[in-house]
């Protein structure tokens, strides 16, 4: 890929699809992207909708295909190297990546984090930081691998706390920084802006 | 203690004391806040100096004192109380504090961690956040507790960590926050604004 040609991804959700929302939006504003598909883990997931709408291919998988997670993750890695993606991006997906999809994009499989990791990983990052009262929470877009949220770090970015908000306005507005942040990372991924080093440390040129 | 009276606090130091001379500083500009004595756990340490040239009184401990570290901690429970301090406050201080310390100052004793804790607590909290490769660190102030770094947290700063920093630069950013936020901590402690709820969070009025 050169720094010229237009990257393409694979986006995997499994539900509204916000994220992938600000993703069509920052394409359609110039980000030099393309989603080759959408891959929902659950059949109603309203992303699906989002992707249709801009006219990406789709395709969902039922409870049944990931009975056995080690088919389902073949599956997976199957469709996105089909549909040509470079690089596959986590938005809102529920489910564990598998080592088939690990192996099929080394160092190429992207999550978002909702806290400032190595803090509050896991399912509920907004929640755990709100109920441990930090002052100081986040947003981390990380490379995904076999130990979960424990990949190498592309970028983080912060939120304050506010005295006496709660954890709907919390959430909105922690939403709000991961609907700037994924695109930022994706602009300088397309960019070949970014490097990983040995010690598994991320660079940002032209950051 | 009303919120017009000056508060009265110990300071626990070992070695340089960037931060005591912060807080001395602050005080100069008008912080309602009274330095009662200035304890080290090195009788080299130069924030002695600093303490001594402020008209602080100033007591030190050796090794032989740390022996016992129960007497060790009674005996700096005592000195801070006969001095009549409200808080206690360490800034650099390399010891473990003691429960006697604690049940002498119940939520009462401030520490600062150089990092965004949970993330990072223990001696090496900056080098800690630089080799792990995060983007987003800073600085919190907590108050003290049987476990270590786990105490409430009454305030944070983040620092982001930036393209191509070294670790001396990041150190530099970071005691800058450091010498702000200690200041303003204390500001809001002699003005009575902080209060800790039963589930452990600290809210700070007028913030």
């Amino acid at each position: 890929m050169g720094a010229q040609d237009t990257l393409k991804i694979g986006v995997l959700i499994s539900g509204s699809g916000t994220n992938l929302q600000a993703i069509i939006d920052a394409i359609d504003e110039g980000l030099n992207v393309e989603i080759v598909k959408v891959l929902s883990s659950r059949p109603d997931a309203y992303g699906l909708e989002r992707a249709a709408q801009a006219g990406i291919p789709t395709v969902s998988l039922s409870k049944e295909v990931y009975a056995d997670p080690d088919v389902a993750n073949a599956h997976i890695a199957a469709q996105f190297e089909q549909a040509g993606a470079e690089y596959l991006v986590m938005a809102g997906y529920m489910r564990k990546i598998g080592a088939q999809v690990l192996d099929a994009f080394p160092n190429r499989v992207i999550n978002l984090h909702p806290a400032l990791l190595p803090s509050f990983p896991g399912a509920h990052g907004i929640q755990d930081a709100y109920d441990a009262g930090v002052k100081v929470t986040g947003v981390t877009v990380h490379f995904a691998n076999a130990e979960y949220d424990k990949g190498p770090i592309i970028a983080q970015r912060s939120v304050p706390i506010l005295e006496g908000e709660d954890i709907d306005h919390l959430e909105e507005r922690i939403h709000q920084v991961e609907h700037e942040l994924y695109p930022w990372v994706l602009a300088h991924l397309a960019a070949g802006d970014i490097t990983i080093t040995p010690d598994r440390k991320v660079h940002i040129a032209n950051a």
